[in-house]
């Protein structure tokens, strides 16, 4: 059986998932911080990007656990790409094959601790096939950006969503919705599920 | 001890609380209706608003009651009172003082009920003085439209706010928090409860 697609974004109150301004800034890395002031603390997240030992332990651990067990293979868009790959540490902190929708040609990109890259020039249905294909019976994570979110959302190829809605106001920046085809795509709630740091909300999409 | 400033409203999960549209055409009302499709079959506002018999008693209805009965006095800008008052049935759904802000010079409209409208020439601060002066102990409702909640918001006068967070994607609409000063307003995290419905998020203000 195969696996589901989906995606997973802290977003603000009002709606962004990056700030304004330019990347790396200050002022972007002080909104950036806000917005996932969530996750930092989390033991999993700590251990995994070897960012230090301890950490929290509590359902918000489970739930970082939780999503990136299920990943077998990523997608990402390539301004997500092109904006990690000088930041990512040399143990790219995916761990799976990573399918990138670009027009860059190029040989796979393999990094020590199981991430690759593919660069893939044929469109978001095709890398999806290729991430499926990769993931086997695991899901495949949309991990982003925003403009690669929307088109799959807007092509009816995602599965279900889940959003850490942080307690911050943007006022501006990239919004997760910007551009839905509100008359195409339709939501169920899954579940909602407050934390002390955020609330984690799931959604699975339906055809209207 | 005075009763806190408040509001309440139900936004998309894209972070609108009004569709795109001429109010009340058939798009809009089929949008609108998707947004609030969790308060309508409530009890408490069937009875309310003279829907009709029964309805649902769970914790969705509750919360509509325990918003209704806090509140003392409203605020509310000229818009949304010009789109109400052709709408509102006579007993006017607010059985308590209205202050409506508005250059519109005109004498306090009493409807049957316990709904009197006062029209506020000068300005939301001398509003919110004279809403709060009537509500004693109990608290201030800033009703709306997006921009008196906003207006509000950015002068630093909303002490919390709820949001009936509806499994519904608009696209386009008012925004609530489109303007809102980011560098000013910082939230608190009060309370997040999932109904079957829709997700309740309060938050508290502090300043930056």
């Amino acid at each position: 059986m195969a696996g589901k697609v989906f995606f997973s974004v802290s977003m603000s109150l009002d709606g962004f998932i990056a700030p304004a301004d330019v990347p790396y800034s200050p002022r972007w890395m002080a909104q950036w911080t806000e917005l996932q002031q969530w996750i930092f603390p989390q033991r999993y997240l700590r251990e995994r990007l070897k960012l230090g030992e301890g950490g929290e332990e509590g359902r918000d651990n489970d739930i970082v656990r939780e999503t990136f067990e299920r990943i077998g293979a990523s997608v990402m868009g390539k301004r997500m790409f092109d904006l990690g790959e000088p930041a990512w540490p040399e143990e790219a902190p995916f761990h799976t094959p990573v399918f990138v929708v670009t027009h860059t040609k190029r040989d796979p990109w393999e990094r020590p601790g199981g991430t690759t890259f593919h660069f893939v020039n044929d469109g978001i249905e095709r890398a999806l096939d290729r991430a499926r294909e990769a993931a086997g019976d695991r899901d495949v994570r949309i991990a982003g950006g925003g403009a690669t979110i929307l088109a799959y959302l807007n092509a009816g190829l995602i599965d279900e969503f889940t959003i850490a809605l942080s307690p911050v106001l943007f006022g501006a920046g990239t919004r997760l919705f910007e551009g839905v085809d509100a008359d195409r795509v339709a939501l169920d709630l899954v579940c909602a599920e407050p934390s002390p740091r955020v609330t984690h909300l799931t959604y699975a999409l339906r055809k209207r």
